[in-house]
């Protein structure tokens, strides 16, 4: 039996879940915000109960002191020999890291020659692994990386159609993310469908605040949404997805805003956002859409509508599916986007039944037992993969 | 009985036929090219006879003029009073052109407010139209538009995921290209079909040196792959297609380049001839994949894949699809891109025949008579779909 905790540094803040593995039973869990700033949070759920506390804390290394101090205080751990590992989502593995690893300096220094693919994540990821290193010393830690479960994409989906010394000088290429998602999920239906991986055709739909869909064949990724960066693929909250490139110079002449001041429109003005001028959060939308607004609406359509593109794209693809994944907070909660995802989906044996889509956050088919295509919805665990992964990776 | 002379001018080029109308009888067709060079060329078919002539042709208002007066010393026509009306292809006819128009000053003024959404094209035609209002001053001139077919688009099609203001204050959307060709092959494919169009969902890929999908529903456009400009979509012949967005700045950091530079590798050193590194021409990336090149190989694989995906993208908008249509250059002549496109997908009820395939440059169904799904190879005519809507518009 083993303790392991999974973290997940953003610039200011960190999220743990510490798992008792391999039962995969989770003790506590918690996020600390405003790290780095005036009243910071710390949040930590004990015996399902929130415990909030508002207090100073400068930087990663503290709140990981913090963090540890609590454990035991609160009597969650007796000492902190009981954790056995730790597991970091690290965001961008390049081409070098085709699987989660187990940290060591060369790892690192490694990250940290990535962080030019991922300058807003990488760096954040790279600070709660040193802090962790630094109070626990001994402990392994592994990182599992975003990128890692699209690595097995052939050379014909992940390169694009430009200048082709591009992708061997600079590493332009498309990468993909959401890949412990999309790997969870797709695990998890191969199970639910009672059928090996090797036998699947899968569409995984992780539509969160950030959303990528996946085709995922034998159990890999053989194509993502996303790309380079996570801005590309379909609308979400705030970002366009792919756009026709020649848009940028047009918006840089017509709004006097530099190339970086344009892509901060696309990664955090556009989208739901954008279009609906109303919030880049879908429950508003779905909320003022209700009530007749035509601007809510359309984003609605749009956001939908590429997915739902999206699902023939990789249909297509795959020469067929076997069955269509939603996940995240959209996938799994809104019924009203699902519904129109699928909707006209027959003719690819797609058949979903309007009564069982109204499920929220729970595992369930909305297909009818007799549609071809099977259509589930997964709530995804990326912490559990983390902790998977880490059990296997420190051989635990 | 008319004659209608059809007219594509580009900023050193004028290509020209003339029609003998409702027959769509062409009477004579031909190319000026290097306009405003040295050593410009005149081409001019005469009884299917090809006749040359290097000479210096200082701009379009001489082009015209030597045109014409070809037209008659060739004993063409007995005299230019024989034309009843001219026929232009414009590029870019915005939100206001949703048909062909009569040109007036007023249209003249109009095409010019357009011409910042398509800078290269559009002061080229209206150099054309203004040479041959000085030449024919009393005959009829009609405006025939790229984008006017694709003004059906619904607002879910034709709308980004970018602020809405940039929509309408900058007129941000897509707008789509070929949309003469899409229009010419859809309704010959109706034909063809012996059904009517307000009961067909077709596909149409427009695949040239540019090359662009289409989604058409009941005879109307409703998506196409191009967009703000005809730089997006698939990968063409030197064009990348839609991209990660993020790409263009991180391209301009490693490389050097302004953004403007970007956009030119984008536009004139991507698509097969970035991927690879041979030739923007299919012809010579198909011959030397068959040598055995890798990197042709992959530019073949990758020009058919984005593609190949589109079918399934524009299936799922539709709801299905009844056929699907190939044209242009690549479209009408390679059996091997067709193959690519078509393969896998059989799950939405596509079979082709490997033997009919083989096709090049004639009308024909390639799909077997039992598929669901028709598959059709159609020549392109734009020049014909110019004339005829010069003798609807002008009411010939």
């Amino acid at each position: 039996m083993s303790k392991i905790i999974a973290i997940n540094a953003g610039s200011s803040s960190l999220k743990f879940q510490l798992f008792e593995m391999p039962e995969e039973k989770v003790i506590t869990k918690g996020l600390i915000e405003r790290i780095g700033l005036n009243d910071s949070i710390f949040n930590i759920t004990v015996n399902d109960e929130k415990q909030t506390e508002i207090l100073d804390i400068p930087n990663h290394e503290v709140a990981v002191k913090l963090l540890l101090e609590k454990l035991t205080s609160l009597e969650i751990i007796k000492s902190l020999s009981e954790i056995n590992g730790v597991g970091h989502r690290v965001v961008h593995g390049g081409e070098v890291f085709h699987d989660s690893v187990l940290i060591n300096d060369e790892v690192v220094q490694q990250l940290e020659d990535l962080s030019e693919l991922a300058p807003l994540h990488n760096p954040a990821n790279i600070t709660g692994i040193k802090a962790f290193k630094n109070a626990l010393p001994n402990v392994p830690a592994v990182a599992v990386f975003d990128t890692a479960f699209h690595q097995t994409m052939p050379e014909s989906s992940f390169l694009y159609s430009l200048p082709y010394e591009y992708y061997k000088k600079y590493g332009i290429r498309k990468y993909g993310f959401h890949g412990t998602s999309h790997k969870y999920v797709s695990e998890r239906a191969a199970e639910l469908l009672g059928r090996p991986s090797e036998q699947l055709r899968l569409i995984s739909c992780h539509l969160g605040n950030g959303a990528s869909i996946a085709a995922i064949e034998s159990g890999k990724s053989i194509d993502t949404s996303m790309g380079f960066t996570p801005l590309a693929g379909v609308a979400m909250g705030t970002r366009s997805g792919n756009l026709d490139p020649a848009l940028i110079p047009f918006i840089m002449e017509k709004t006097g805003k530099t190339v970086d001041e344009v892509l901060q429109v696309l990664n955090k003005e556009s989208g739901l956002l954008g279009i609906s001028g109303l919030s880049s959060d879908l429950r508003d939308i779905e909320s003022q859409a209700s009530e007749g607004n035509e601007r809510a609406d359309l984003a609605l359509e749009i956001f939908a509508n590429r997915i739902h593109k999206y699902i023939g794209t990789y249909a297509a693809k795959m020469s067929g599916v076997d069955a269509i994944i939603f996940t995240a907070g959209i996938g799994e909660n809104s019924d009203i986007i699902r519904g129109k995802v699928l909707r006209g989906l027959e003719f690819m044996g797609v058949y979903w039944d309007p009564q069982l889509n109204k499920i929220r956050g729970k595992e369930a088919f909305i297909s009818y037992p007799h549609s071809p295509v099977k259509v589930m919805v997964i709530p995804t665990n990326e912490e559990v993969m983390i902790a998977r992964d880490v059990l296997r990776i420190a051989a635990l």
